[in-house]
C-alpha cells in the first residue's frame, strides 16, 4: 500500500492538492509524503512556525503534527489557481473542522506551490498563516483559474 | 518619475524583488506598484494579515503601512530561488531593522512570487509571516537557486 502510494504520479497540481489534504484528514504520512517533492529545496511553514527545509525535516514535522492533532476535516474555499508552464501556484482558505467538536473551525490560509517533475506534480512549498477573517465563505466556491501557458 | 518607473521593465524576478524591498524602505508607493502585475489575481497577505486581493485593494494596503510605519531597513536572508518558466518562488528571511531604534529587528518569513508578464517579471503573490526563529542567519548568506527550465 505504502509504495503503490508512493508511486502515483499526479497528473495535475489539483490532483496532488487535492491528496495533500486527504492525507492530512487521514494522518496517512506515505501518502502526505507521496505529494511532495523528494528534493532538498522544499520548504514547509506551518502556521507561526519556521522554515523547515528538505524532505525529512518536512517528514518529520508531519509526523510529529499526526502523532498530536486531533482529527479534522478540511474544507478548501476561495481556491486561487495561476497555472504556469512547470510550476503552479494554489492560494487557499483553509477551514479545518476539528471532528466531535463544537468549537468554532480555525481558518488558516495558504500558498500552495507545485512543480512538474518526472514523476507529474509534486508540493515543493506549503506556506500557511493564520486567517485574520472570522466570516465563514462558503457561499463563494468559485474557482478562478489563470493559464499562463 | 512615477511614469519612468511605472514603465520599467523587469528582467528578472530578482531584479523586481530588489525594487519590491527597495520600494519598501523609501516607502514609495508608484515603485511598490510598479513592481506588481496589473491583474485581478494578483493577491497580498501582510504578517497576520487577511487574503488582498487585486490592484487597488493591495496598492491601498502599502498606502496604508507607508503612512503609518516608521522608517525600516531591510536584510534580506537565506533567499531560496526555484525558477520555473514563466512563474518563480523566492522564499526569503527578512529581518526589518527600525532605523534609530535600538529594538531587537524583526523577523518575517516571505513568499513571493513573480510571473513573467509583457513587462518583464512583476510580483504577483507575496505571502508573509512572522519568523519565531530568533537566531540571525546573518552567516548563511547564501543564495541556492533551482533552475527548472
Amino acid at each position: 500500500m505504502e509504495l503503490a502510494t508512493e508511486n502515483h504520479a499526479f497528473n495535475t497540481p489539483e490532483e496532488a492538492e487535492l491528496e495533500f489534504y486527504r492525507a492530512f484528514e487521514t494522518m496517512d504520512i506515505s501518502a502526505m509524503m507521496s505529494v511532495w517533492h523528494d528534493q532538498e529545496y522544499i520548504e514547509c511553514i506551518h502556521p507561526m512556525g519556521a522554515r523547515l527545509k528538505g524532505f525529512l525535516p518536512i517528514r518529520n514535522s508531519w509526523w510529529e503534527i499526526f502523532q498530536q492533532a486531533p482529527l479534522i476535516n478540511f474544507q478548501i474555499l476561495d481556491q486561487k489557481i495561476i497555472q504556469g508552464t512547470n510550476l503552479a501556484v494554489h492560494i487557499v482558505n483553509e477551514k479545518i473542522i476539528i471532528r466531535d467538536q463544537m468549537e468554532q473551525p480555525n481558518q488558516m490560509i495558504a500558498t500552495n506551490i507545485f512543480e512538474l517533475t518526472s514523476k507529474g506534480w509534486r508540493m515543493i512549498l506549503h506556506h500557511a498563516s493564520p486567517n485574520p477573517q472570522e466570516e465563514i465563505e462558503d457561499e463563494h466556491f468559485t474557482i478562478p483559474q489563470e493559464h499562463l501557458h
